[in-house]
C-alpha cells in the first residue's frame, strides 16, 4: 500500500508519518511506501519500514495535483493549508491554496478515474472553523456550517466538494474536523488559539507563559496523538456505511482554561502554575470569543473515534510523546 | 438605480424584470435602468419606463463577469444556472457555470471593489437542493447543508461564498433558496418535478396531464409571483440585521399532491381533475423520496418572505397572471 501526506512536513502530517511507517501497517495491509509532500522539503525520521519519499511541491500550482496522482497512492492524507490568520489576511493566497489546492487534488483524481478507474481513499483534515458563533452550548452533527472566516470558509467548501466527489465515486472520501491541538509542541506561536498550547507546554518546561483570557473560557481539545490515532482510523475503515455525509466533528475534550491550570497544578504542582503570568488582552478575547466550545460528536463515536477524557492525560500525553517521561517520573524529578 | 438581472431570460428572471419596470421602483429609489443578461439574448416585453439593456453573454466565460461589473449596477440579481439534471449529467458543465461563474462574478465585484470601493447589493437565487435527505419532517433553519446532487452543492459552496464576501464587505449579499415555483408557466417539460405542474396546469386548459408518484407525496411550493414578490423585497430591505448568516430557505406551502387535486376539484371541477392520468414511474419517484417537504422558515417570515398559505391560492394566482382571469370567472366559463 502506497500512502500520500500532503502537509507532510506539518507537526501532523510528521507525525502522522512516523506513526504508520512504525506500525508498518495500515488496517490489514502492509505500508509500502510513504510519500510525504510539503511546500517545504518535508525533514521527518522515520522508523525502518516503508520507502519513502520527500516531495517539495505547492498544491496551489495546477499541474502539481497530476505529478500527485500520477503515482497513484492507494490513500492520500491532505493536511495541507494555510492557517486561519493568513488566509484572513491574505484574501487571494487563502483562495488559491485552501480552495483552489483543494479543487485541483480532488479534480486530478477524478480525471484519473475517468482513465483507469482510479479511487483512492481521501482523508482531509477540515476544522471547527466551520462553524461561527452563534451557536448552541453543545454543536449537534446536524448543525449548520456558518463559517466566519475565509479559513472557515474554504473548509466548508472543500467538505461539500469532498462529498459530492465521493457520492460520484471518483474517491472514497472523509473529512475529518480537528479539535484544536493540544498540547502543540514547539516553540509559542502566534496563532490565536496558542495560548491553550503555551500555558501548559511552558510551565512544564519551567518557563513563564501568557494567559490572555479569564479562565472561564472553554474550548475544545485533543491531544495530537488522538488526532494522529483518529487519522490512522479514517484511512483504514470502512467508510461505505456512513453513506453521503462524509463531513465529521472528531470527538475532543471540552474544558476551561481553569480546568486547564487543575491539571497543571495536579501534576507538576504550584510552581508551575505560578509561572502563568495574565496579561489580558482584548483582540484575542474577541476572537476566542467567536470559538466553538462543545460538540456532540455522536457520530464519531459511533464509529470508533475517540479523544482524551480529561486535561491530566492530555497533559501526560505531552509528557510521554514530547518529553520522554511519565507524569510519575516528572513528578520525581521536580521533587 | 441600474438593476442586472443575470438569467433575465428565464422564467423567473423575466417576471422579476416586468414586476421592477412596472413599479417603476425598487424600495425608495427610481429604476432608471435595468440590464437583462443571458446566454441567449433575452426577449421580454417590458412596462415603459427604465432604460433597458439586453446582453448575450455567457458568465462562465471567465472575462464575462468584469465586462458585467464595469457597469457598476447597484443591484444584482444573479438567477443564472443549468438545472440539476444537466449538472448532474455533465460533471464539468455544470460546475464551470454553476460554481465558477459564480465566482468570477463575486471576484469581479471583489477587484472594483478595490478599485473604488464598489459594494453592490447582491441577490443570488439558490434552491432546496443544498439539502438531502434523510431530514426531519421540517427543517429548521440551523439545519445543515446535505446536498445529494452537483447542483445542490454547487447551490451551497455559493452559499458559502456569498456569505463570505459579504462579511469582507465586497458586496451586500443575500441567498435565498427558492420552493419549487408552481404553476410553472409554459409547456410540461421532462424536469423530474415537472408534474408538480403539470397536473394543474394542463386540466386548467383542458389537457391531459401524467401523474407519476403517489398522490402521498409531498413537497414544498411557492407561486412565480410570490417568488418574485420576495426577490423584489430582498433587493430592497435592510440586510444589516441578518449578521453574517446570508442564506435563507424562503416561506412556501407545504402540501400533498392529493391536496393539489383537491384544490383543482375546487376550482375546476371533476373534469379537470379526471384528465390527471396516474402512470408510476419508479426513477421519478425515487428521486422525488430524497426531496425536502416541509421547511420552518421562522427567519424568513420575521423578514417579511411570504408565500401562499393554500393550493387554492397557487391557482388563482396562476389563472390571474397566465389566463388573464379570475377564479369565479374561469368557473362560470366552464359552466
Amino acid at each position: 500500500m502506497h500512502i500520500m501526506i500532503i502537509g507532510g512536513a506539518g507537526m501532523v502530517g510528521a507525525k502522522l508519518a512516523k506513526s504508520l511507517a512504525g506500525a508498518g501497517t495500515l488496517g490489514d495491509a502492509p505500508v509500502d511506501k510513504l510519500t510525504l509532500v510539503d511546500v517545504v522539503a518535508p525533514r521527518v525520521e522515520l522508523p525502518d519500514g516503508p520507502q519513502v519519499e520527500l516531495r517539495e511541491a505547492d498544491l496551489s500550482d495546477p499541474k502539481v495535483a497530476k505529478s500527485l496522482v500520477d503515482l497513484r497512492p492507494d490513500v492520500i492524507y491532505h493536511l495541507a493549508a494555510i492557517v486561519s490568520g493568513e488566509a484572513e489576511s491574505d484574501f487571494d493566497k487563502g483562495y488559491r491554496i485552501n480552495l483552489d489546492g483543494t479543487r485541483y487534488l480532488f479534480d486530478a483524481i477524478r480525471h484519473a478515474h475517468g482513465q483507469d478507474g482510479y479511487r483512492p481513499r481521501m482523508i482531509f483534515t477540515s476544522s471547527i472553523a466551520v462553524f461561527g458563533a452563534p451557536f448552541p452550548d453543545s454543536i449537534p452533527d446536524d448543525y449548520f456550517r456558518t463559517p466566519q472566516t475565509s479559513y472557515g470558509t474554504q473548509k466548508a467548501i472543500s467538505e461539500l466538494l469532498l462529498e459530492d466527489y465521493t457520492r460520484r465515486a471518483f474517491f472514497d472520501g472523509l473529512a475529518l474536523r480537528l479539535p484544536t491541538i493540544c498540547i502543540r509542541p514547539g516553540k509559542p506561536n502566534l496563532a490565536a488559539s496558542g495560548f491553550f498550547s503555551n500555558i501548559l507546554r511552558e510551565p512544564l518546561a519551567g518557563q513563564e507563559a501568557v494567559l490572555p483570557v479569564p479562565d472561564s473560557v472553554r474550548h475544545w481539545h485533543s491531544s495530537p496523538r488522538a488526532v494522529v490515532r483518529n487519522l490512522v482510523r479514517a484511512g483504514a475503515m470502512d467508510l461505505a456505511p456512513l453513506g453521503h455525509r462524509r463531513s465529521i466533528s472528531l470527538p475532543g475534550l471540552s474544558a476551561t482554561v481553569a480546568e486547564q491550570i487543575e491539571a497543571l497544578r495536579d501534576v507538576a504542582g504550584d510552581k508551575a502554575v505560578a509561572l502563568i503570568r495574565s496579561e489580558p488582552d482584548e483582540t484575542i478575547q474577541r476572537i476566542v470569543a467567536g470559538w466553538p466550545q462543545r460538540f456532540e460528536t455522536a457520530r464519531a463515536r459511533e464509529l470508533g473515534f475517540s479523544a482524551e477524557s480529561d486535561f491530566r492525560e492530555i497533559i501526560a500525553v505531552h509528557l510521554e510523546d514530547e518529553l520522554g517521561t511519565t507524569v510519575e517520573d516528572y513528578r520525581e524529578r521536580q521533587g
